[in-house]
């Protein structure tokens, strides 16, 4: 089974994407978590993308912040998808990071999700995988399924507090 | 071989949409294309949504601009990888339909790429696909290569003129 | 008389979205309260807004943050007037929000507050049902007048603090 | 029956208002056309609106761009309820207008429809109406429906399109 | 010697109101405080406008949040300059205050400052008092030269901790 | 009587500055136009301003586009009121100018119009000035009186077109 | 004699770009143009950048549009300064390129100039080396002087034009 | 060897401003720390940036919040390099230092680093010293060598953590 990589930019922003280690783990889905960044480790970053198709990987989620260059710098060694977290860190809201994942160039495409989306992040990798993958799959059914049942239950709690 | 549905929101986006159809007919991926609105046939969009993964489709582009939901809509139907294409329309730059497209909520996921990022959209889908197809893997690699190859030569041409 | 539903994306914006219960039942006005996700649970959300009508009510108020898509979602399935309350979540100041819910395409309009704008959004539904029932502008009227009394009560404190 | 007030800011904006007007006749709905200035003619926009309800209107929509403080200014001086259309003026692309017509403080709310949105104004003011006229009513219904029908249609043909 | 008013949109905004009032005292200008809303009290807040020339004053400083419409409900009828401070409310960081109260149409002016920038509001007041009263002209000189020196000290203390 | 200052940061911003003179001239107001970029010509645009109360100027009005830091440079060498214009250049929307103009620091205010508001510059420069000059003063109210007899004639045209 | 490097990602970018060269030219400074993308040829662009000290490289420009990374790769792999011109691109007017180019992590600053302002970096690249070139500060010094004269004369005209 | 001047609008920035200290005196480059208002005290402004080049300064790094002009102010007067420090204060999360400071006019233009981004300010002072220093260019180097390190054992101990 194709592992799964969660690289950050910083160690830093670990607490921002343990969430996608979490969700990863709780599917059922090999990772590995790393710390590259794309400007001060720009050889191993590089190397690491290059490499990661034949190292076992499938997707590789990145998550950095502010002039977020590391997942379109993943992106460019590698033709693996590569799902870009936009961080959002001290200033500007993390619209710095949004736009610096999500507006790439023709060619070299990051699959964005929301700032800070970590959780989010490793669905849609769960996602991906599950198209030749059965298990995942049917993990992912049930995830949402349960999904649906909390909201439903949550309804009825909030519609009896109501009436 | 897994198909992909190019779904836009309204047939005058069919412009924008446009080349994501030419790239996966490039890449030799089967595709179809709808229009499918998520306020005007929310019923129809649904159920397409719904029946993508046993009508055979590996993943769906859904483009749309403004408030744009569709590809929110359809994520919310299936476990397939949905993949958000924002439309820059009248306003805004194209902001409204990124943020519309991008900000997620947990659980329900939406591969976004740049604004009027069809192009993209479609390699992202084929990256997806590859995953589990030789095929589609090989012209990947064969597409980086001759992006690869124009910009070299670019590079040589441009060198010239200003040496 | 008409009642009014006041829907949520989640439950976890019930502290935002109380004061519109409060000011719906300070003006006397019937009403439900539910948890309906656009995402995680579509079928509910699409059939509670296809029936709302024929189950008595008049109005109905969504709520929701990020990519705010429930009040469009609602308003697609049915000729109900839809009023959206974007929410402020985490990042970007509820502009994601205010965007999603604002910007709807031909057609499907929804009737949108300000960002948090809960009681707003009951005031609004209010207005609406006042346009055939006396009871309800009679109260509409008193609110009024309270709150421009408020407002001079607050003037002559003031002017006089400084006098 | 009751009529619409279509208000404008300025007869400059008449070409982005004409939407409005068109709607409501297709729709059946009798309505009255103004230039109303908030800044340069604040008397008569004010008097306007408090008699708007005695003069047989049941709901105004009110069209201005930049500063937009036109929908605001008529909420302030009757409980009808108010739709305020953003105008994109030079700058901006009209997010100046979009905030000053939705952030509207306790009390007074504005239904604000999209940027440039006079066809979706008309379209919330019908379904206001229409909660006491059978004859709007069944008339919103029918739009609806031709609008389904036409994504229908469009559907088919660029399904075939791209067969 | 003609006063000047501030007034502000609602008594929550005193606390950011305050440094107007206390810059004006030290500048030794009159001045009153008043709480009028161009929503809640719009008559009131119209005829305050229309008479305040004849009332005494000069200048008049109005200050709201959110669709901050009170500056430019003031200017409309009035021929005295007005002067506005958005201010920074719970969402959108002022800038929803800011292009409200700055981006108003051809005839009616709104002498912006900074959001929640009091203090210069009434500094500007000042200076256009100054034009023809040569006591607050000497005020304001005096301030300017308090207000150089303290930067040189400031700048002669932390060169000193830095050599 | 006191002249107004119209100075712009660069000849190419004399089509948008061109309605201040227009507007100067026809309120009876003497005016000169200069030319001084706070960059290009910094020690003219320290001298124009620090001169210019006792070379007979009672107000600056300063346009300047992008990092637009020419209404307050002026403002910093005087105690006359300063009006900045920001003007739209080719990115941005005119936001960068906006911005550089109104948020200046405590001290030295810059009376800010909207962006591209020359007109309204000169507007609100005559309203300081006819706080000590009556000729000015009946100029203006004469002006505010056509205006709203201009939208009065609009408001009936448009009226009787859709009656 | 150090040599500047001008970076640009895609040929596209020439027309925005040459504004550099020319501005390079005039001052004498030598330079040679490359296309280099951070995405499609990262190994290039890495080796480039690499070894531009040892090819007499003193300093480099980069130019991008869209979520810029070319500036910060390139910084990446070199202790040379680097200075990033975020080049407008179709959507968006600049905003994306602009905080993908400046808001850099620590230890990797990009000198970032104007949206578009190609003839800046080239003048910042060259008061980099005028710090040990006394003919290119000579230069720079004219170039300087002859700025002032222009405005000065432009001053002249327009102040004749109205007097 | 040339010293670089570190100067901030106002001492309250003081503590943003310290990580350029720290790290221009960890690299062992002289340097001289300085408070001046480019709008309260101008004069000194201009004279400190016209005679800094005479004092022995090579670069000039000049940091200032919300209408950001002390960066282009400085500029104005030298033709050494001025590396401008956008401040996030109180309102708009910087968004007007960033711009004011960047988006400077043809000639003069301003080397911006990010929101706050006082280390990286120091930083690229050294490289642009390093162009004709190797004292400093080693210290940069060996920064460089030191950052990489630091990232790959955080890589390690996380890739651990995880394991």
């Amino acid at each position: 089974m194709k592992k799964v990589a969660i690289v950050m930019g910083s160690d830093s922003d670990l607490p921002k994407v343990q969430p996608a280690a979490d969700k990863l783990k709780s599917l059922g889905i090999p990772f590995e978590v790393r710390v590259l960044s794309a400007h001060r480790t720009p050889d191993v970053a590089a190397s690491f993308s290059a490499t990661a198709e034949e190292n076992g990987f499938g997707v590789i989620i990145a998550a950095a912040g502010k002039a977020a260059h590391l997942a379109g710098a993943i992106a460019a060694n590698t033709i693996l998808p590569v799902i870009g977290i936009p961080i959002k860190a001290s200033a500007l809201e993390g619209m710095d990071a949004l736009l610096s994942t999500v507006q790439m160039p023709p060619g070299i495409p990051v699959a964005t999700v929301a700032i800070d989306g970590a959780a989010n992040a490793a669905v849609l990798a769960a996602q991906m995988l599950a198209l030749s993958d059965e298990d995942v799959r049917a993990k992912l059914v049930a995830m949402r399924e349960k999904m649906t049942a909390d909201v439903l239950k949550k309804d009825e709690e909030i519609r009896a507090q109501f009436a």
